[in-house]
């Protein structure tokens, strides 16, 4: 006799909002993952709609992601599937189980995202975005709402790019509390601190070639002045220490005062000069690490010191930026919300 | 109108197999976090029975910790619910959800773990183990028994102590191909080689050292030539990179014949020396490593490498050993478990 056991396959549709460089890096990832995902995961993912400022490409049968990856991003009105409709409708009206919200977001007003987040929560769309801005602006609002509507907001992508740091904690240190984090958050300024350390250079120089390596953007203020940094504490102190701040909370110093002669003292008593982000002090501030600290980590990495009561200290290192990397992170949060499914 | 939602409380209960260091250490976190986790997780762990080698602790009702960790390891025979019933048969016969199995593991023939571990699963009781010998000699065996019996072989702590990797992969990775695993598995020999490093000082010295300080124990053979390492990259690469390899497989060189001389000439390269375990290569050997590489952690910590394709590198440090560190993974597990009670 032979036991015939059936899997049901599940569908996801997901609405992808927003098509930059992490929107198209995750299309690209689903290209390739496609079938893995299918066989490991039980769950046939499709993109249902892909917004743009100006208008939007749907399916609700699914978007080829080749049909998407071929067009210049500023040029999806070649698609055969172009629309004018815009993100708020199509988040409202368009098939879709996850709203992907990447788009870049306003530090100050958290939009576009913040409007885009509500929206997906109060039609009963899960939630998973890469956007700071509104879960650092709003995160206690936007929790308090997915929660009463029983839905998933999801925002690994939002810390260390590729970093597995929120979901590490949900899912592998349960037990433990979270009693502190900092690291190193921001790879442009980790980026260039390191120059200085390698090759005695001043900051202006390192900086002139992280962007001419295209590292560092060509307004890199948020980066080296520590407010990006900022932004990143304030989602990890709220979302795994349970406090309630907001930015304003923050102390932040960037590293524009860092001289070559600084670093230089400091690497002749085994130090280096990094910008770390304490989400246990809400303070961003250039701190001397011991050279043999896990958290000296070289170049654009990201480092995250987790400590915890039973573990004590566990440090993350990884990716923290890059469009496939963001991808890794993004796919976390997708299939934590498909395992669910029915 | 008030709207009531009852969570039902689930019960799990464990029986501990070995009242060593781990399972001490096991029994103390679970006093500690025993509302915390009915709290979060809403359910209520008990432990119904803790065996050692010439009897048990029986209490299907549910063992007070308080009232074991107050005895001496050895002396478990004075505990009111003494009972000189063996391991075997409180597998067998007492009520238990979980088998926690602790016992300190012969590596060559796995036992008597690999018998525990078998006679729980054919009795219908998940696994969650610390014990790599039977994990590295017996891991396809005992994973297919596990999956014939919808059961799960949980083993999260026999590698890499409380970081979180095999658990990693499995919950935030998994959109990631593992290609490789690369990195410091041994706490013993790496505080050794920290040793050398720092203060100059030949291996014997650097080892007489740890031994006072309880780091390395009466015999260090299997730390420092290797042998533990490689163990551990066979349940790596057995369990996380679908290998399907035995410890004669890994080529193996320890680091007895390391020099204060060559530590030295690393040094002055802006090199170090680690004795790394290679899950990919299957090899466990001494290497330079840049001193500017997130492998370079000092002391009795340990590091490992994650090559994914997708998130690229990601690198977990943390404590490799230690009673309570050590919980931190076996409760990722239980609770793992505990999630998909009904």
């Amino acid at each position: 006799m032979n036991l015939i056991i059936e899997i049901k396959l599940k569908t996801l549709k997901i609405a992808i909002v927003g098509f930059g460089v992490i929107g198209r890096g995750f299309v690209s990832v689903l290209k390739a993952k496609h079938g893995f995902i299918k066989k490991n995961f039980d769950v046939d993912l499709k993109i249902s709609a892909i917004c743009e400022v100006n208008g939007s490409i749907v399916d609700e049968k699914g978007i080829n992601p080749d049909s998407v990856l071929k067009l210049d991003s500023k040029r999806l009105d070649r698609h055969n599937n172009w629309t004018s409709m815009k993100s708020p409708d199509i988040i409202e009206r368009i098939d879709s189980g996850v709203i992907l919200e990447v788009t870049p977001g306003n530090i100050k007003t958290g939009e576009p995202g913040l409007s885009h987040i509500k929206t997906a929560l109060k039609n009963g769309r899960h939630v998973v975005t890469s956007n700071k801005a509104p879960i650092a602006l709003k995160f206690s609002e936007l929790k308090n709402l997915a929660e009463r509507k029983n839905l998933k907001l999801m925002f690994e992508a939002t810390v260390g790019g590729a970093i597995p740091l929120i979901n590490l904690c949900r899912e592998t240190l349960h037990i433990n509390k979270i009693e502190s984090i900092h690291g190193i958050l921001n790879g442009t300024s980790n980026y260039v601190l390191t120059k200085m350390f390698e090759e005695g250079v001043n900051i202006n120089s390192a900086l002139k070639e992280a962007q001419e390596l295209g590292i560092a953007e060509s307004d890199p203020s948020y980066d080296i002045n520590g407010i990006d940094t900022g932004v990143k504490i304030v989602i990890l102190a709220n979302s795994l220490m349970n406090r309630n701040v907001s930015f304003r909370d923050v102390k932040i110093k960037g590293i524009t005062d860092i001289t070559p002669e600084a670093v230089d003292i400091a690497k002749k008593h085994n130090y280096v000069i990094k910008l770390i982000g304490d989400a246990g002090k809400l303070e961003v501030s250039p701190r001397l690490i011991p050279v043999n600290n896990p958290l000296n980590v070289s170049g654009p990495l990201n480092a995250i010191m987790l400590h915890t009561d039973i573990a004590k200290n566990i440090t993350v290192i990884g990716h923290g930026a890059g469009a496939e990397e963001t991808a890794s992170s993004l796919f976390s949060d997708v299939l934590y919300i498909a395992k669910d499914l029915h």
